[in-house]
């Protein structure tokens, strides 16, 4: 069963160490295999982050697979029935920290690449590799960096597989063609503490914010579109107080985080924000974080060759969603490229005793393969 | 000037460091002077609380001063000019932690029965002293068990002076004739907690109480009377939250505290907040503690004397007043009691340099010797 070179490769990446921002050897071993097809090498090592640049051709379009080597800590090792680092094959699944979350996905690329280049040693465009070891991390030294650097010599991705684990029953039952946008508010309302049997002389911040709080929290930001369930509002921090039963407090933190869809822009949000905040009559400090802008591939050679190969393999067209958290498939898009996410099925990531179904990374490469076949095998 | 035998009374009680629940040998020293005026002494020791309850004569009506021997600590000793336990007069003032917040009433009430006791030495009815170390504390083991001890034997207190400090620029100025209510909700709701990308299969607790905390926080519970500024209502404390900004919360607790008038009672209270809260579909907790029920004398003798005696004093009749924060005035007024405080300024209280005009005490003693002329004095 261990005969699959998809598999073999994955259980070596898989042997790693590899916790963010480490390495721990993975970018090497692709290297090496991708050396071997003419591939073109560049490491960008920004601070504790290591990152790679492949690419094999000169001419466009440039089509890349975007990964990540580093994965999240094992967790409680007592609640691992196999030890996480030491990738066990076992009914038909592989088991180890990253099978799913992304080493598994890596190794599908690789071997896809592979077997497309031995095929159509002649292909069209070019074919690139563009790999960090920080995306469960702070993303700061990974994928954005490498983008910047890309932008500034104008090397501009056209299309882009992210390998994150969309699948939720079956390899490629879902892709991912777009992510909702992340907008996080950090509201700080300003009262003036005192004694509560003095309420004349104090300004109760929890009293000043609930109205607008209220108000938030119940805004239709719009209806979504056809790729993005509307935008949602969820308050996921709120406190105020001293914690005395006799103390009106001084201040209100409420910390706000909006996923929004491709109807909204930050910049709308922000302001309907302030406009139902200034209704109301207090003082309010208010910081804000883009942590991701929305991207969405409706169109395109890119989703037309994905679905054909999903298609194609599974018998069975992919369902197009973009729900689920961020990915770095945004940093991409910002650079204009289509960008779509295939991999396997998500159940187990980040959880003890991860796992993959063996043959779906099989499955994957015959996937990616036939998505490099439908872009540049001409 | 150290010649006053109030003056000298009060600073032998303040160089006693008598920090709640300890009394430092201050019971004893009023022990001492009560005995030799022919007092019963009654020592009532509640674990680590000392209570004193002093008697002379058996007739009604039962008149008694209510204070407390115990202090609260020092604060930073950095920040007094004179050492806190070393009384110290200075510039007309006398120094010292306890000088306002009671000792100097004590030392008022022990002068003042003395003087009326020469004065009147066949007097009518009798007179009393409740005294307990643990005012500024948990009150658990102080007046409360005193006034259940008095209970349980049909001794019940008709009119009582609690030495607390009343005024705010002159001694006499403000009298209290009632405090309020004090009842304090704490309150959990119960939603399911998830990932903030997936809101739909999370349930926001902060959302779902936001609607009904505003209602509750903007409820009129009364309008007050003559004697009671409206029920007030605060949120001393509202927490939910993870600290993370992708983490929907699984409970939101907020804390509630009102201080309610005469015209409602806690019945009613706690029946309209289960009202607001039952609109909304929810589930919570709610703990309820009731710190104190509200207390009026609004009327009788004891008023009567009062006002009369520092108008006598002070050519200038006392404004009655029921703000402020509670006292163990509540557990007296509970057994039937007329009740009154009146004391020192309370400017410094509890701060460093706690301090009291040194003349005031003289006027106070005064004013507690014709309160005793007006009930007692026939």
């Amino acid at each position: 069963m261990n005969s699959s070179p998809v598999l073999e490769l994955a259980i070596d990446l898989m042997s790693r160490e590899s916790v963010t921002p480490e390495d721990a050897g993975c970018q090497p071993l692709m290297i090496e295999r991708l050396k071997a097809l003419g591939f073109a090498i560049e490491v960008m090592h920004f601070d504790d982050t290591l990152n790679l640049w492949a690419r094999k051709g000169t001419q466009a379009p440039l089509f890349a697979f975007a990964g990540h080597t580093d994965v999240v800590p094992a967790g409680n090792l007592k609640d691992w029935r196999t030890p996480p680092f030491e990738p066990t094959l076992k009914d038909g699944y592989l088991y180890g920290r990253g099978a799913a979350d992304m080493k598994g996905s890596l190794a599908s690329m690789v071997v896809a690449v592979e077997r497309f280049v031995e095929q159509y040693p002649q292909h069209s465009g070019s074919i690139a590799f563009l790999i960090t070891s920080d995306e469960e991390g702070p993303f700061i030294n990974g994928t954005t960096r490498v983008i910047d650097t890309l932008v500034a010599r104008d090397e501009i991705i056209d299309m882009c597989i992210v390998g994150e684990p969309s699948s939720t029953e079956y390899v490629g039952d879902i892709v991912k063609n777009g992510r909702r946008g992340s907008f996080t508010g950090e509201l700080t309302v300003k009262g003036i503490q005192g004694h509560v049997a003095y309420p004349h002389i104090a300004k109760n911040p929890i009293h000043q914010a609930l109205p607008a709080l209220t108000e938030l929290s119940q805004v239709e930001w719009d209806n979504g579109n056809d790729f993005f369930p509307p935008t949602s509002f969820q308050f996921p921090n709120l406190n105020s107080g001293t914690g005395a039963s006799n103390v009106i407090p001084g201040e209100l933190h409420a910390m706000f985080n909006l996923r929004y869809s491709t109807e909204i822009g930050h910049h709308q949000i922000k302001e309907r924000v302030y406009q139902v905040l200034d209704q109301y009559d207090f003082d309010y400090d208010l910081k804000w974080t883009l942590n991701g802008e929305p991207f969405l591939t409706a169109t395109g050679d890119l989703l037309t060759a994905v679905v054909d190969a999903v298609t194609t393999v599974n018998g069975k067209a992919p369902q197009l969603l973009t729900t689920g958290g961020t990915s770095d498939g945004r940093f991409i898009a910002k650079m204009g490229a289509q960008v779509i996410e295939l991999g396997p099925v998500n159940a187990t990531i980040h959880k003890v005793n991860e796992c993959v179904k063996a043959e779906d990374l099989d499955r994957l490469a015959d996937m990616y393969q036939n998505v490099l076949i439908n872009l540049l095998g001409k």
